[in-house]
Order: structure tokens, then sequence, then C-alpha cells
């Protein structure tokens, strides 16, 4: 089976509260950033692993952010890229 | 001032040890997910700042990269996206 690349984000839900981003915006307001207005911090997950196409691929990345990757209550993913590895 | 959307990639850098990321694969494996053979595990910054124009809003995200965001010892950061917001 071909190989592929599979890059996911994951993000704190819109209208919830982003801790992270709200030290991270402050940390850089402190270093004199002043025109930084929002950031929010999610992470950034690369899988490689097997799959029959790149539409398998995609279904199988989603479906380990169902079960594992993402928290369902407070966080979104998408998959941002899916490439022959 | 127009105001952009950044969005960034810091991902450990290359031949690094980065276990989270194994941990993550060992446990896809546990989960059946026999098809994996490696996870990179990373964040992903969305910073909302005002700037002169699209390329003074990527020469000031990558200066937050070097100062603050990234550790240059163990990461790599990238400049995934620069959007008008």
């Amino acid at each position: 089976m071909p190989r592929f690349r599979i890059a996911i984000h994951i993000v704190p839900r819109q209208g919830l509260l982003d801790p992270q981003g709200k030290a991270v915006t402050d940390a850089l307001h402190t270093l004199g950033f002043a025109a930084v207005h929002d950031v929010h911090v999610g992470r950034h997950l690369v899988i490689e692993a097997d799959a029959a196409d790149r539409a398998a691929a995609e279904q199988s990345a989603r479906t380990m952010c169902e079960k594992l990757l993402a928290n369902p209550i407070t966080e979104d993913f998408s998959v941002a890229s899916v490439s022959a590895a």
C-alpha cells in the first residue's frame, strides 16, 4: 500500500477560553509586539501511514482524531493536507 | 493598518527525539491503527496582527518565533500562510 503524510490541525473550539493563546498574546505585548491582537495555540500533527488511496488516508486520520487525538468537547480538528510520503 | 492572520507551524527538529509523537504512535497502534508508521507532534499558532503589508506581517511573525515562540535549540518553525483577517 502506498504511504501518505497527513497533516492535521487541532485548535481550541471557537468561543472557548484559550488560556495558552492569551498567555502568548500577553508575552508578545511585553516583548514590544504591540500590533498583535490575538493568538490561538493549537496542535499540528503529521501522521505517516499506509492507505489504499488519498481518500482512505484522510478518512483514517479523521477517525484517529475522533478516537484519540482531539478532545471532542473543547477542540476542533481539520485535515490540512494529504500528500504522498 | 490592515490586519493579517498568520499561521505558524512549530515542529521538533528533524532527527531529535519526539517523545510526544512516539507516545501518540504507540497509542494509535494500541487502538488498532496498525498502518501508522510515524507521528510528529508540533504546535499550530494563528496570530492576528496589524502590519503594513503581507511581507511585513510574515517578517514580524518570524521575529516573534525567534524571540519567544520557538525553541531555537530543539524546534523548527515555518510560516504556513498569511491572509487578510
